[in-house]
């Protein structure tokens, strides 16, 4: 049917580079992640969330007063306008999946912000907004989801701190809050993935901060984009205690099926993010958490090493990122449906972070298509047909 | 800063082919606009929007049981869930503009569908409700900004004629309703525009339908997409009589301002829409419109021709599309605040075509980035910045 030359073409724009970004930087083959200058392991055990919010948008890290300046911008921003609430529980009462609720809610900030509240860059105000929001949109729909009324925002605490507040009613002890800040400081970019460069597509038409993280949060949801932690943590429940790890594994490989929590697209090392999240673990579990499900899940990683490579060889198979969040998001009492929009209260920080470099570019994404469909159609009347 | 080689770098992804599609093919010099195997000029006029739809998503036009069935599954999905129209009141209170108010009503279009009126296919449901709900949102909301209460949409109505009907609250002529869904069908699809690239790249997670349009809606919203059909007639009415038609063009073109609803970036030619819009525009103003205003308009046209390939010889100015959009949609009776609205509810269906051939292809869109920013940063405490 197609006489168009495709000489162009490239299946999902692969090793095109469709932006420069200051953002982050992987390194697949080395194993190493950059985020704004700093190696992944340099600072995100050390960075509350807003530092790094804040090192993102602006390329240094903030100083007391930007960041208590910051900090406020946020606390004022984070409690949810009535109109989102309500939408919230209309959602909650159909038992829609918490990454649609948190779509839903997103699409829809743009409403209820006091003027007083407001920046004066509508762009930037936008920014301010989806970040403050997301834990709360998150917390509140969860709260909804199990038949109890949201907890309000606490302005005592910091950003990470509010969100395991507003879940569970409770303030959370400072290791859990670093832990969490931890997590969302390792995976808050990462370079051109889908959600990315959909917020980045949006933006280049000069629209607005909100509209492009609808956009990426649309993308996440997908399942080859957002990842399957939960799944890797399944896994280790089902195996339940060490001696059943090799039996079990080796099912599963000779059977043919992935081992979820292992290997990555891009990553041909150890993923660097990884071993933050698993000093993290350590820490957590030492303190807080359940230190005989960690030992287990170690007995499974090196049993799953172990395997991988006298299964598949040459394939230098590693333990990757949802190894660890999972076992670290289980830590701090987070269920596997919060996996995902936990990883967006993250991430929307390298978002609308691209957002900013985008505007800053103003210029259009817009690729080209090749036509490989019919010509020439006459049109035939419908009594014809 | 940058050491990085950029030898791929491509700014805008300009002449890059990031998809291939039987849905349309733009061929600028040629002017030449193809639309599932028509010509724009073949079908625009003469299909039902439902029977685009339908072209569109089966790549052949419906016989009397398909269309409708078609028909039926965009009649039973074409009211409004109660959260959503309450989410509506909540933005007319705060006179959101109208594509805020389209995105936020979209992103929860997940919401609210009585089990009857779904498809087995979520993919497949979620885009009949797209369809099937743009007009009733943007009717609805403009009734709630202008202080009216929404109407319901009438099950005796095809799609084009209950936009009109949901706006006006009158059943409108059959040549109004031609009209429409002829400017609907000339714009339903239009290669790989933001817009609809952003939905591809969404969808290519394997993420949904609604999740593909929201991110889509986000993309139109920005100026340099979505157009601006409003200030090409904003032009003919600031002349108000033809002979002030000349004097007016040329102080713009000497001021050295774009002269709106001429030039295009793709069309070297004549836009072939902008034929297919001009002699709808002149069914249209012969039997319901103003005469007046399209015979000063086609003053306009003619002089501003004139005077661009006077003072910009060689460049080969013409009429656009936005140019004919902002007179037909005037005489349908369309303020120009929704121009672009109504542009989306043409649209949708390309949107949702796309996504289906994008979910059909199954491979994720996800380009590289090159790093541009520091390295070896190291952690400086708050207290020492």
């Amino acid at each position: 049917m197609s006489d168009e030359v495709l000489a162009g073409f490239v299946p999902g724009l692969e090793d095109v580079v469709a932006a420069e970004t200051r953002l982050s930087r992987v390194d697949g083959k080395a194993g190493e992640l950059i985020i704004a200058g700093f190696l992944v392991e340099e600072f995100a055990s050390r960075a509350s969330f807003e530092e790094t919010v804040y090192l993102l948008w602006h390329d240094v890290l903030p100083n007391l007063e930007q960041l208590a300046d910051l900090r406020e911008a946020l606390s004022v921003r984070r409690a949810l306008p009535r109109p989102i609430l309500d939408l919230l529980r209309a959602a909650a009462s159909e038992r829609a999946p918490v990454m649609d609720a948190l779509r839903m809610a997103t699409g829809s900030l743009s409403l209820g912000r006091p003027d007083g509240a407001r920046a004066e860059d509508e762009f930037y105000d936008g920014a301010l907004a989806l970040v403050a929001c997301f834990p709360t949109i998150v917390a509140a729909y969860w709260r909804l989801l199990n038949g109890e009324e949201p907890v309000a925002p606490n302005p005592e605490l910091g950003h990470a701190a509010n969100y395991l507040y507003m879940l569970s009613g409770e303030s959370p002890s400072e290791e859990l809050a670093r832990a969490l800040e931890t997590y969302l400081n390792t995976v808050v970019d990462h370079g051109l993935n889908a959600s990315t460069f959909a917020a980045r597509v949006i933006v280049s038409t000069q629209s607005d901060t909100v509209s492009a993280v609808v956009g990426a949060i649309g993308a996440l949801k997908g399942p080859l984009h957002g990842g399957a932690p939960g799944p890797a943590l399944d896994v280790v429940f089902e195996i339940g205690e060490a001696s059943r790890a090799e039996p079990y594994l080796r099912k599963k490989i000779e059977q043919g099926e992935r081992l979820m929590g292992f290997g990555h697209r891009v990553y041909k090392v150890r993923d660097p993010r990884a071993d933050v999240l698993a000093a993290a673990a350590e820490r957590l579990y030492t303190t807080d958490a359940d230190t005989n499900l960690r030992q287990l899940a170690l007995e499974v990683e090196k049993t799953a090493l172990r395997l991988l490579a006298e299964y598949k060889p040459g394939r230098n198979l590693q333990t990757n990122v949802e190894f660890y969040t999972a076992l670290l998001l289980h830590g701090l009492g987070l269920p596997t449906q919060l996996f995902t929009p936990t990883f967006a209260i993250g991430r929307v920080a390298g978002w609308t972070a691209h957002c900013f470099e985008q505007r800053a570019l103003d210029r259009l994404i817009r690729p080209q298509s090749a036509y490989c469909g019919a010509r020439n159609r006459s049109w035939v009347p419908l009594e014809e047909r």
